[in-house]
């Protein structure tokens, strides 16, 4: 397999982070905002975005989180029950309809310099007041539970992981008030096979 | 069942078409944004927002796309093929991402009032052109085929359906430069069972 992979973005850290926790390989062909690279891959990109995981029949799968789906196939990432299934999904969709719409951007607009211009004083103060919302949220559901869905690690904390994990350092969210999601990322972080980037 | 809807919302629209299509009924209880039912519910909504699907054991599951996954399994609206549910929901996550977040969001930015105030004469133009692109790359996918996966209607397809069958009426695009899109929209509204509303 081949993952056309944007080193700086969750989203293809989340595909990286759980191939290394399954002992899957890809070959990695990086493409970066701002690299002539990006341009050349264009063509063999669905929707114009990485990551993308080329198959061994040579479909070209985008979306991060359709490519964590696949990839769990099969593993103990994806639920055995059809319910815990769909929960799954459901902190999926809300990832990527909310949770990187807000953590994930407010993060690119302080760290991507062809974001800067849009970086105002206004708009990453509305992402901050946003994301501690989203936060929230997952504080007040982890508090009295080791994992998103169910007794074990899947895919939905995978894909959560991925910006929540730099919501600090890279999006500039304090996480002190929210201690049910550091304790949550350590138990990310102690999964055997993690790998930090 | 019981399904918490919204009436103006493309998101509970694509699960009640979907229920439609494959003959599952819910109880529904309306909610919409100014009336007093949506925050009398809001904690029976996991991420404070419809729609929610409340199954017959009483768990509230969210996220549209979630929704449809889950009424889908076992009907033909699900591929059969691992590759194609993984394509289907590739889709299903660039339609949460990337085209519900510009077409219905430029929607709503026209057809709410309490949204009317960010609805700036900029955004609206920044919208049109960034969901142009959008409708484009959906074109360029169904010029040479019939549905968005596989030879059949899927739940991509219901997904897409929503925001793209309103994208001129409350959107304001045009659809007249995607001759593919209309002719498909115009096949998801001859299948047995369709619901406009």
């Amino acid at each position: 397999m081949i993952l056309y992979n944007m080193p700086s973005s969750g989203n293809s850290y989340k595909v990286r982070l759980l191939m290394a926790l399954t002992g899957q390989k890809a070959d990695l062909v990086d493409v970066e905002y701002g690299d002539p690279a990006l341009n050349a891959a264009k063509a063999a990109l669905p929707f114009g975005k990485a990551p993308v995981l080329v198959l061994v029949d040579g479909t070209h799968l985008a979306e991060s989180n359709a490519i964590l789906w696949h990839l769990a196939q099969g593993t103990a990432f994806w639920p055995s029950e059809t319910l815990a299934q769909a929960q799954a999904l459901s902190w999926m969709f809300w990832e990527q309809n909310q949770h990187e719409g807000v953590i994930a951007v407010r993060a690119a607009l302080r760290t991507y310099p062809h974001r800067a211009a849009q970086a105002t004083p206004e708009r990453l103060a509305a992402l901050l007041e946003q994301g501690n919302a989203l936060l929230q949220i997952m504080e007040d559901h982890l508090s009295n539970r080791d994992w998103l869905v169910g007794n074990a690690a899947s895919i939905a904390d995978i894909c959560l992981y991925a910006y929540t994990h730099s919501a600090e350092t890279r999006g500039g969210y304090d996480l002190t008030p929210y201690p049910a999601i550091r304790a949550w990322l350590d138990r990310v972080a102690a999964l055997p096979g993690y790998a930090s980037l």
